[in-house]
């Protein structure tokens, strides 16, 4: 399948907006919205975490029950999370005045939050908002959209592809609290292509997999987080069905779009410097693989040596040593950015320090690790751990 | 039983000593040695790293296969970790150099090392250390001891108590890499108890398991860490049997002597600023409540909050979400210092965050948690993620 890369985010069908309602105290964008003009199917992965907010219960019981949705309403600068009942009824109300907004019933209406925790999230603002945010709703919104969803994030991420006449596109927020299984980071998917509701499901299971669920900011996971998809059909294929051609380039295609997402969060990572692929191959299984990649990815010592530019491998080793799962020190195997430090578990003679730290200079690194037990691999994505990560944290809610 | 905390740490019948033999570049003390005058009895506890240095392997089999123990020999600056035959080859030489100045056999010295993995570990200084330390041993020479192997530690650690003619002692080194299950920590203890082997190790295990396993700094895990007892019955009493009031009473010194050093652990942790005890109450198991508290403890948001005297009680309850233990965030509570921020899954209305701000400003902080789930209950100790841990550890090795 040949894939192409459209620049600017737009999906037939489908329109995007965001406006800045009064959430957010500094006046930024904070509501956003998106529509289908047309009954779509949807799907989404949420949040492993028990504390959930009332946003990742109801859009799991809308995409649940519903038959089909047509819009998402997504806030930033309050999670609306841990605020007993009136939380809940807030969440409800936001969906309901999105709901009459366009004439559509409450369980066509998908809604998330992001921000603040235990904060009440006032209504009046959203109320505001909405009108306003109808009126701003276009073709080409999303980046008004993707806006508008942020917190600490520094950049809009957006992602779109295009095969065959079928368009993937979405847009994400993530910085902090980001790790496997769903952490603060929302993502939403649209798509013009005509799948049924379990068939789209199975396509973002596999997408999410191998891209939001391998990526670690902080090892931290929220309560808010969710990646949805929205699918209108109007691009007039035939349904699509899992186990077909069709469905594994759809596969490839919303895979595409989510890499492109997660691998964005990693870069604006709060306080990230470097983009950081942590490669372990030779383990027995996959889990493995990726249990050791991530024990290596979200080690404070790892992360802190990577903003450090400093090629300490004897950090990773011990991570690896760490992870939980059986490795043999004496067939392990490091190398930096495709230069070797470590062979069986014992340091390479003659390394210039100077070159390596030259090397690590890099924006983009890697770390392949050799665990010699077998043959599976996995690869997750991760950042450096610098001063800005604790400043921007040990600031957030003051 | 009543326990007299000494101020001096020294234990009837052992000298201890250290010098700076040349290991570190800046000249400062990396040799340790502590001598039983009479044949000792041992137990250890070992990090449960799958990567370890040859001093886990050399002292774990000398425990184990020795009837007695008369030394352990350290050093800083040099974890000799990773660094294949050679480091295994210099660690035996390390203690048959030392076996042989004391006139004992290899099997009545234990060994540890410290300090950056990954680098050989050059006997040489080792060598011309060794006699000039044999010269400094003394009843008084602890605090030396407790010099020589610190890394990144910033004070010596020392503790002893004394009840009924039986003292307790024992120097610690922390830092960074602190996390239950023995991390980059070694912690050398005496007692002049009459106590056999296993019994010693019984004992051990109860202290540590509510001390050092407690406690946790970045979550890092490392390949040399130790707690390692001798026992050298000088106190002439009845030998002390697991089951009884004596043995009771032997633990009871041992946890006030480990829970001292682990806790100057914490305080000392790299960059900490905080002292913060994370205590978790109505859990189901007592498994449980640990794992929610070391959760909590762990966070790299919540430890950075902590850094910016921040309440923000949101990134505690994520991560009571997270812990992988069932909990109902509707009977969750959290108090900071004694005042309750969330009842019921809900915040308390009517806080000062001004009054709060100040409150966090005390050195130690204590957080509550309820999960009204049951009657279990765990405490561990953990510090605050500043700029200085980030500092510290992105210059470590260069």
């Amino acid at each position: 399948m040949k894939l192409k890369t459209k620049k600017t985010l737009s999906v037939p069908g489908f329109k995007a907006g965001g406006v800045a309602c009064g959430i957010k105290k500094n006046g930024k964008p904070d509501l956003a919205l998106i529509v289908s003009d047309t009954a779509a199917t949807a799907a989404g992965l949420f949040t492993t975490n028990r504390v959930v907010s009332p946003t990742v219960t109801v859009t799991k019981q809308h995409i649940q029950s519903a038959k089909s949705v047509r819009a998402i309403v997504a806030n930033s600068g309050n999670a609306n999370a841990c605020t007993g009942t009136d939380g809940d009824r807030t969440c409800r109300d936001m969906v309901a005045l999105t709901a009459k907004q366009l004439g559509v019933t409450d369980k066509e209406v998908l809604v998330a939050s992001t921000g603040v925790i235990g904060v009440k999230l006032p209504l009046a603002p959203v109320k505001k908002g909405l009108p306003q945010l109808g009126g701003a709703l276009s073709p080409k919104g999303w980046n008004d959209a993707a806006e508008a969803i942020l917190t600490t994030d520094l950049v809009i991420k957006t992602a779109c592809v295009e095969s065959n006449g079928i368009t993937v596109g979405g847009i994400a927020k993530g910085s902090g609290m980001i790790h496997p299984n769903m952490a603060t980071m929302l993502a939403f998917l649209a798509t013009n292509a005509n799948i049924g509701k379990a068939d789209l499901k199975a396509a973002l299971k596999v997408a999410n997999e191998h891209t939001f669920n391998r990526i670690n900011v902080d090892g931290d996971t929220s309560t808010n987080d969710m990646v949805v998809i929205l699918a209108n059909g109007q691009a007039g294929n035939a349904s699509i069905k899992k186990g077909t051609k069709a469905f594994r380039d759809f596969v490839e295609a919303l895979t595409a779009v989510c890499k492109s997402l997660a691998f964005a969060i990693v870069k604006d990572g709060e306080g990230a410097t470097k983009f950081v692929t942590v490669s372990v191959k030779g383990a027995k299984t996959e889990k493995h693989a990726l249990t050791v990649s991530r024990a290596v990815a979200d080690s404070k010592l790892v992360q802190t040596a990577l903003f450090g530019e400093d090629p300490n491998w004897g950090r990773i080793i011990a991570a690896v040593g760490y992870a939980g799962v059986p490795v043999k020190p004496e067939k392990i195997d490091i190398a930096f950015n495709g230069t070797p430090l470590v062979k069986n578990g014992a340091p390479v003679a003659g390394l210039s320090v100077t070159a390596l730290h030259k090397q690590m200079k890099a924006k983009d690194l890697r770390i392949d690790i050799g665990l010699g037990m077998g043959k599976a691999s996995a690869e997750t994505y991760t950042c450096d751990l610098s001063y800005d990560y604790v400043r921007i944290n040990a600031e957030y809610t003051t």
